[in-house]
């Protein structure tokens, strides 16, 4: 089972596509899953893609189609006439993989492919999906469902669900609706193969339904599969009418864009709306530089606060020389403490209410690790103070103002990386925002205060 | 249907509790669904939880119990009798989750409830599963599942299903076995429903079945699970006997753990086993102070760095002022980079085999990127020394000096923050260690050395 797609296989099929060996391919194809052939798909220049797609069936060929990579499918397609995606892809696929392909062709292919699809009911299924915003769940949905008035009996729930077995490809519940088509709850396949069939649907099915409304956030839809562990949940309208649902696989496809996203924004940059390898160099670019040069100009006032501090390093350079140290340990533990407190956040482990707690605990651990990091910073000057007259005559008085820098300095960023998640998700913000850089920026500011004025203080007298 | 546990119910329902009031609480039971029973039971001490417990039927209070956040549960547990977790709770649950609770339980507790166990097929089952590790596809799996041997009908089906519709919360497929209870295939439900049950199962089942082994890493079964859009994914034993199955909420699970690890690797810290909240005081301190000392140790060498340079400092002291902005706009350049790639490679969208594509496209990015910061770099130095006298009368020389400086510094980070986590990939390592700060650290150090070189160059004769 476990497909592996090595250089040697895709030579081997290269040569048999360029000798033009039918019987290979399709013997090849017979025994691939459709993921896998997706997969050799994306390795295949347009010629061979083409002469291999011949060899599959209409509807494995719209469900490699969809478990291809964007940029592959999309010179593909291009290669194609608009007669030939909509009859021997479009037409077979669930409406939601077929929305979902064709919204990623232009208005005027869109168009012309919409107006070749056979069947008309297919056609009209997209243009309503194509009209919802892909971050919802109508965005997400398929129309294809299996759906049995509440007046009839379990016979006719078994007819409706042998009449519609072709066009879905997984069936995991019946719907149950009322006249008007609002959705009033579910049978599941295990209940009607165990239920005598002419019962009626009414004293048979469960009416604790979960649903969504087509403009429900995706993430949102999301949330409510995972909660209650449901591999497929249905989608009604403003008014109760049941129009669609979700499947898992669909879900899991959001759950790790939500994730990239996070990571995405925590690293200092817009979300990339696009694979990598696809964004076009000047998009990399701009959703870049916005972030680093609002880092930067914060940044700046690193300068001013240094400036203040001019005098002081001119009578002692030594001070200078600390200052990367110190300022990177402010920042390093402030992108832990914001690490922590954003995921714990997203995942629901903490809400802002128990900010009083968090903030007690993290004034404990950022004074522990301000210890821990300012020791070893008053070793390693002593250390080398023993050997090279590096650090001058008081290297005691350098090293004790810079270990209790450090520790100011470590107490101080782990209580803003760990404070201001919990702030900027109070006042409605997304708490992942640039979270390490922006802590680090605002810790790097105010660490070269607490450093400069623990220095004049300590060292008064002496060296300053 | 979208509950929402606010604090009013909350109160609402404490008081009926403490009244005693039976008919209220079970009213509110029957609307409402397990996963939001767990949340109330979250925020409720234990003699609330036990008076409420006892309305559930031993089902539902189980699913409740799997439900419920990691603490709560342990509290509640231990208010209990070994028998009273065995008979109400254990008894009805699937296996995989009754082992999951178990698993959470003392060595001695644990055997006193597996003794309670009436069933004694549910108490074997349990105990298999215990002994596989949590992180494989056997942790995850549950033990019950319908089979059928592939010498029988449709009929025979259909009665297995039957016979086992009462244990099993949701079946999705009847997997078809040998006589040694090798896994062959599988038969949908929509297939027995719409197949004559006459027919013989060889001739009806699917062959294609994509199958883990019990040995197989969680995150490998939730990537088969992804790939091929399952929702069940049948485990078998190391000679192919079919042993369990994994649905797909479960993997959710693993992907959510998965992308825990990931961001909390990439914040600089050892990955957390449990939640923020719950996590013992000086295990936090344990996971973090770790690589902040080895990152601190790193950092040390920017004091060496800078120690090089020191008479250029006492010399032109306006040096110094720069040393924060530039190293970290080195550092979030490299974080942006190596976030970027990191989850690239995650989500299999770049391979390191496209390592020398990256690093072209990396360099352009990052020239483009130092442009930008010199620029301004330069322009803020202009700006300030229009105004005030704070980098005297060489500041053109100055400015150039660090908008050259931020160039190179920021083309560097670029670079090291796109190339390290391939390198650490290439090396078998995890890309997500500790990334951005390990970037930042090294950039640091070479990003002083820019600096000052580019110092001593362009001022000699001038200010140094």
């Amino acid at each position: 089972m476990n497909f592996q797609l090595t250089t040697e296989y895709l030579d081997a099929l290269k040569e048999a596509i360029s000798a033009g060996n039918d019987a290979f391919i399709d013997g090849l194809l017979q025994e691939l899953h459709a993921s896998d052939i997706a997969e050799i798909f994306n390795e295949l220049d347009i010629e061979e893609s083409k002469f291999v797609y011949k060899h599959l069936s209409d509807e494995e060929a719209g469900k490699v189609l969809v478990e291809m990579d964007e940029d592959a499918r999309e010179r593909f397609l291009a290669s194609l006439t608009s007669k030939e995606i909509a009859e021997q892809f479009i037409d077979n696929m669930e409406s939601d993989d077929a929305a979902d392909v064709i919204s990623e062709l232009s208005d005027k292919v869109q168009n012309e492919v919409l107006s070749h699809i056979e069947d008309p009911e297919q056609a009209s299924d997209i243009v309503d999906l194509l009209n919802y915003d892909s971050n919802t769940a109508g965005g997400l949905m398929a129309k294809e469902l299996v759906k049995v008035n509440v007046n009839k009996n379990m016979i006719d729930c078994v007819r409706e669900l042998r009449s519609h077995a072709d066009d879905i490809q997984h069936i995991y519940a019946i719907y149950v609706v009322d006249d008007d088509d609002k959705l009033l709850g579910l049978i599941s396949l295990k209940k009607v193969l165990t239920s005598s069939l002419r019962v009626p649907i009414k004293q048979l099915f469960n009416e604790e339904i979960i649903s969504v409304k087509t403009n429900t956030d995706a993430e949102e839809a999301a949330r409510v599969m995972e909660k209650y562990n449901l591999v497929v949940l249905p989608v009604v309208d403003v008014i109760g009418r049941l129009v669609g649902r979700i499947t898992i696989d669909d879900v899991v496809d959001v759950i790790r864009k939500e994730e990239t996203e996070d990571v995405q924004k925590m690293g200092g940059m817009e979300v990339l709306d696009e694979p990598y390898m696809t964004m076009p160099f000047w998009q990399l670019i701009k959703k870049r530089a916005g972030w680093l040069v609002v880092l930067f100009i914060g940044e700046t006032f690193t300068a001013t606060a240094m400036s203040f501090f001019q005098d002081q390093i001119a009578k002692a350079v030594v001070l200078a020389l600390f200052v990367p140290l110190i300022i990177s340990s402010g920042g390093n533990t402030g992108s832990q403490a914001s690490t922590l407190i954003i995921r714990a956040l997203a995942l629901g482990e903490v809400t802002i209410k128990e900010w009083w707690r968090i903030i007690k605990k993290e004034l404990l651990i950022g004074l522990v690790l301000g210890i821990i990091l300012g020791t070893i910073g008053f070793l390693r000057i002593a250390l080398w103070s023993a050997f090279v007259n590096v650090y001058g005559e008081h290297w005691i008085l350098v090293g004790a103002t810079v270990g209790v820098s450090l520790i100011g300095v470590v107490l101080w960023g782990n209580l803003s990386g760990s404070l201001l998640p919990i702030v900027l998700k109070r006042f409605g913000r997304d708490p992942a925002v640039s979270s390490a850089p922006f802590v680090a920026t605002l810790v790097d500011v105010t660490g070269l205060i607490i450093y400069f004025t623990v220095a004049t203080l300590m060292m008064r007298g002496v060296l300053l």
